[in-house]
């Protein structure tokens, strides 16, 4: 049987493939754990607007997904709120066709731009290598926003018409 | 009799004063009342820890509030959310006194930093010019954040004990 991997819309059934997936993926303490899934749980709510989700599956199994959603008194600003791929999954560029569906479908909404927050302790370098090979640019630093030695780094890429 | 001004506790009774002090203000767009609104409401909710108020009135009249919170994942980083005053309080120093408010509450609670964002759009320049007055720095500009010619900027004070 010739595997198959492919994007879809987020499913109830998702929800503890999706949370498993957060923990193994080895970056996210605890606390992001539990706000992934409050995320995931209101992404679930019939006619909600504030998260768009993606998930990417193979033969049955879920290797990620992605988040984003419409900034805050914004009218062209989007975050990508979560990026999340199984360590089953790596190395395929799976996080690259979930990260380039989420941009695709801000640029469709006419949105300006997309950014995304991270952090600078250890276990976030490959994260951050991950957004500027995608060419998003680190766009501010906020030192000590985590923790007193954990910085908020936000990147952002900006989209052309 | 002698007019005293006081900073107290929200009052589920403030709501209708506060929407209209938000609409007086002038700087705030309807979209911007709105979530005000939203947030006010959040914060009279009984046992809700992510909302603080502090309203200053005198002779019975609401003359402005702030509002303010523990920044989401962080340990010590907090957010300036609302700050607000009528404009028959203005040139008094209420918003300073508001504002130091929230220094002082963030401070005992070890906070490490209040932030605050604002809009590059003509009419915050005088918001802007009140935090640098009161030693905000500029941590981050996001351009065309709003709308496509109204930037984000971001300012904040680190605390140190």
């Amino acid at each position: 049987m010739l595997s198959m991997l492919t994007l879809r819309a987020l499913r109830a059934a998702d929800r503890p493939s999706l949370e498993r997936l957060l923990r193994d993926a080895g970056n996210f303490s605890e606390a992001e754990v539990a706000v992934g899934v409050e995320v995931i749980d209101a992404g679930l709510r019939p006619g909600q607007e504030d998260y768009n989700f993606v998930v990417a599956e193979e033969d049955g199994a879920v290797l990620g997904y992605a988040c984003w959603g419409k900034a805050n008194l914004s009218d062209g600003t989007w975050d990508l709120y979560w990026v999340a791929v199984d360590p089953r999954g790596r190395g395929r560029g799976i996080g690259r066709m979930l990260v380039e569906h989420c941009e695709e479908a801000v640029r469709e909404a006419r949105g300006r731009s997309l950014l995304v927050e991270t952090s600078s302790r250890a276990g976030y370098e490959g994260t951050l290598a991950f957004y500027r090979a995608l060419n998003y640019e680190v766009l501010a630093r906020f030192r000590g926003y985590y923790t007193a030695d954990d910085d908020k780094i936000v990147l952002g890429k900006y989209f052309s018409f």
